[in-house]
């Protein structure tokens, strides 16, 4: 089983270390730290498990952090950057497993991303050595590539003439898209083993500055300088310590504090229940610098996001996840509004933004998603992003007999409105009502109601609404329905249709990039007898069939 | 071998027929009438066959008939409309024939789409009785639908369900990015076999009328009145007719009149030529009035086009075209400066929209585009488009020893700024310079230049620009290297690299619905011995793998 629970102090692959305001992620993979047997990593190349370490590091540094305003991504070995992933690895691999490998890779990347755009916490690559496929487009995550002007350092995006695959996290749409490399350079870039070098790299636009070996460490610290003298991080905040996440397994069952997930084999479906907050933070949180991270919105962030990728990695034939929700609507919206209030504090706000790509990790899993909005539930603001973010909601009309429970409501907050974006660049409101913004701004009018059912269907904000009486045939039924469909056509089918709107670099690569892969990763002239991923290393040359389509 | 000519004297499927300015294809699919064997097209189904036609359809009410404001689609059997793509036709195509036929049936859906927007010809659809997958795709390509309501007419999107694919025509995208229909909506809809009909289609955004069946041609007609009313089409204007197609096939060789393919299959290419006007339209044509279809741009288009075609559909082992011109800079460039002083004429705006569309098709075509762009060549204007297509140029430096034909030189002209964007709404310029929009600014001032191989390079126009001594090598070790490469892993690299910035639904449709759908067709679950696209008919239940990815 695949655990991405970590800690600085278990890394085998990444050394971190601080220099004031300036932190250091050097990548030094140990050969035989292997996540899986099979394989070993060469050439600092990386599998899921140095992925895990770097998902680790990034995260820790936004949190413990605050003084961090540039992160240096380098290598601590000799002559060699990072050669990208472990092919041997990828051999080895089933297709299920590559796919959600190249998901969470490039959910790391993003988030990078995220940590350099909203956070004042940027990236810089400072590539010494050889630099390849997926280890050139971990660079292209960072805002500013410095690259070693010598003998080894060269950069290079392999794939498609060694491996017959595309490279797979990213690095195209960046190429074309966030560094504007001309189309036709970067066909040839992506055709040749060799890679490129030096000033034509340059010319390219490939990388942004050319440094002599000896001067890089001066060079590296001179661009960080800048950002750190730019920076909107705080100088003297305390970071907050994201301790090990608790978690407790009894056969089909995972209990968090806040979140507990419950498998139904025999029914392909996980139930994923989140529960609100006990207490009122007005009452029991005097200011955000008292904060830890049993911080109501910080737990189940914490606790969802494992959930989300233990059930992606290690359950693959649970192929439909359940959102239920139980607390008190009032609680949770004062939470909303706590945090809404301290906005501008960096601790907030990197919740906030945290929240926002656990959320987005919902949106690009190839899992169907539902939201039940029953009795005793809590879909208000945050929470309801649940029900935004499922293909479908369920809400119960009315009570249920024999029940005590009030009748479902759901409730907005200002959460609903903006802090929260798709990676579409929309929030959920405005995708779901994507021919009608005049609704969203209707929506508004109605924060802080208690909208009952029928309010809610009116407005638009829940599904399916049965009472009582049909609501255990009709939630059975579509449960029953999904179940029989084929789990391609349903993952084909939610990622086209849950990035409606506008469209960026990640919902390219989440769902163009990542459709284009699956299909290569499935074709015999990559995973075949004589494909070419599968012949890698053996010294025989791949048969292609060269048909087209 | 298929062969995309025709015309409305061979229909077999469709029914064109004419009512003062408003035409109407109705769909009359002769069951016998499968272009290839081994079904029957029943229920109004349909193949490429009828899809040829369809395009051919478009085509002339485009050209022959400047009068038409609106056609009206609908069916001309009882009780059903269209069944959409015959399933087992696509249960016996191979995966290449699959995929080019979606793209194909897509392409024409955005010709319905342009004509409506850009060329003042309204589509209506009329679903007088069940309208199934395919069939509610194309109607979802109409402007407006209007739809019958009676006992027989549904609509659905039943492919998941049913066949464990997905709809394969941009209907997913359609639904959720042109009609806005809200997600959840949309997700149930595409998973129930049985459609939805009347009041609930209409309340969903799923068709814009609902019709007593009675009551079905007055609402098209008054519909239709309102088309006409504010249409742009000339009232008065002689029709262009398309006279046929005529082409020489001499082993691996096609000759058309400005168009020559030549493939050699040892080396996996099709060199395409194309030759300029031998006139200059100036002196050869008065007035747009007394064009026919031999006129230089029109005629090179529709060869153009049909090699296209061709190519993709008869020759699926070529991978890579070669793009070479032959002919006089000058001419060419007088071309472009007649049609663009006429650009407000009904035909030359037509000609000009319809070079926009088959120079989209270049975009999409899942093969290496090369352009050679050598001495004696007219790489200018609407020609040097061919070469912005490709995905790489190769420009030679200087002259050929021992040749007298004077060095390469391109010209831009108004053509390259405006009117012939790509997919992603932008020019190949603007593409190809997205990181830096001032360029393309820049490039205007030297409109009407001759730019020699060091000005096109130092003008980011050329890509790579060997010398006589080199130019052979560099461009065979290019060729060589190209056929080696896995043709899957090609497609996918040039479908990322050749749509960089926005986005729009054609982009989607062809690089993202295409490749989840190219995924999926290759899949166990559909295509293997107990996949649903296998079993269907059969009475017997698929049996999937639910692994997810």
């Amino acid at each position: 089983m695949i655990d991405f629970r970590t800690h600085p102090r278990h890394y085998r692959h990444w050394q971190l270390t601080f220099d004031g305001r300036i932190a250091t992620l050097a990548l030094d993979a140990d050969e035989q730290g292997g996540i899986n047997a099979g394989y070993e990593l060469k050439l600092n190349s990386y599998d899921l498990g140095v992925d895990i370490e770097l998902y680790d590091a990034t995260q820790r540094l936004r949190f413990e952090h605050p003084e961090i305003c540039c992160v240096i991504i380098t290598s601590a070995k000799e002559r060699v950057f990072c050669a990208g992933a472990n092919i041997k690895m990828l051999g080895l691999a089933d297709h299920s497993f590559k796919v959600n490998f190249c998901k969470f890779t490039n959910e790391t990347r993003f988030a990078i991303e995220d940590a350099s755009a909203n956070s004042g916490q940027h990236y810089i690559a400072v590539i010494n050595g050889s630099c390849t496929g997926g280890g050139y487009e971990l660079a292209l995550a960072a805002e500013c590539i410095l690259m070693a002007d010598d003998g080894s350092t060269t950069i290079s995006l392999p794939e498609v003439p060694l491996l017959g695959v595309l490279p797979g996290t990213g690095g195209l749409t960046r190429l074309v898209d966030k560094r504007k490399v001309r189309r036709d350079r970067a066909d040839f870039f992506c055709t040749i083993e060799e890679g490129i070098r030096g000033k034509r790299a340059l010319e390219w636009g490939l990388a942004d500055e050319l440094v002599p070996r000896s001067r890089l460490a001066e060079a590296a610290a001179t661009r960080a300088g800048g950002y750190v003298r730019s920076s909107t991080r705080p100088s003297d905040a305390k970071g907050l310590e994201l301790t090990s996440l608790e978690r407790t397994m009894t056969g089909d069952r995972i209990d968090y504090s806040y979140v507990t997930a419950e498998i139904a084999r025999d029914r392909s479906l996980a139930t994923i229940t989140v529960r609100g907050p006990e207490v009122n933070p007005f009452e029991a949180v005097p200011n955000p610098g008292v904060l830890n991270d049993s911080f109501w919105p910080l737990a189940f962030a914490r606790e969802l996001e494992d959930v989300i990728l233990h059930l992606r990695f290690n359950e693959d034939a649970i192929g439909l996840w359940i959102f239920r929700t139980e607390g008190d609507p009032d609680l949770v919206e004062a939470y909303d509004h706590w945090m809404i209030e301290r906005q501008d504090h960096w601790l907030v706000r990197e919740i906030t933004m945290y929240l926002k790509r656990v959320l987005k990790r919902l949106d690009v899993s190839a899992r169907s998603l539902f939201a039940l909005i029953e009795p005793g539930s809590c879909f208000t603001g945050i929470l309801f992003e649940l029900a935004l973010a499922s293909d479908r909601s369920y809400m119960l009309s009315g009570t249920r007999n024999g029940e005590e429970l009030s009748s479902a409501m759901i409730r907005l907050t200002d959460m609903n409105f903006g802090p929260l974006p798709m990676s579409n660049g929309l929030t959920r409101l405005q995708s779901r009502f994507l021919g009608d913004p005049a609704h969203v701004e209707e929506l508004r009018r109605h924060i802080g109601e208690n909208l009952d059912t029928a309010a809610a269907a009116e407005l638009g904000l829940a599904g399916f609404t049965p009472d009582d009486i049909d609501w255990d045939d009709e939630v059975r039924l579509a449960i029953e329905s999904r179940a029989a469909f084929s789990p391609d056509a349903l993952t084909g089918l939610e990622a086209s249709l849950r990035f409606a709107g506008p469209e960026t670099m990640e919902t390219k690569i989440f769902a163009r990039l990542s459709a284009w892969q699956n299909w290569i990763f499935q074709r015999p002239n990559a995973v075949g007898e004589n494909g070419a991923l599968k012949l890698y290393g053996t010294g025989k040359r791949p048969a292609f069939n060269p048909r087209r389509t």
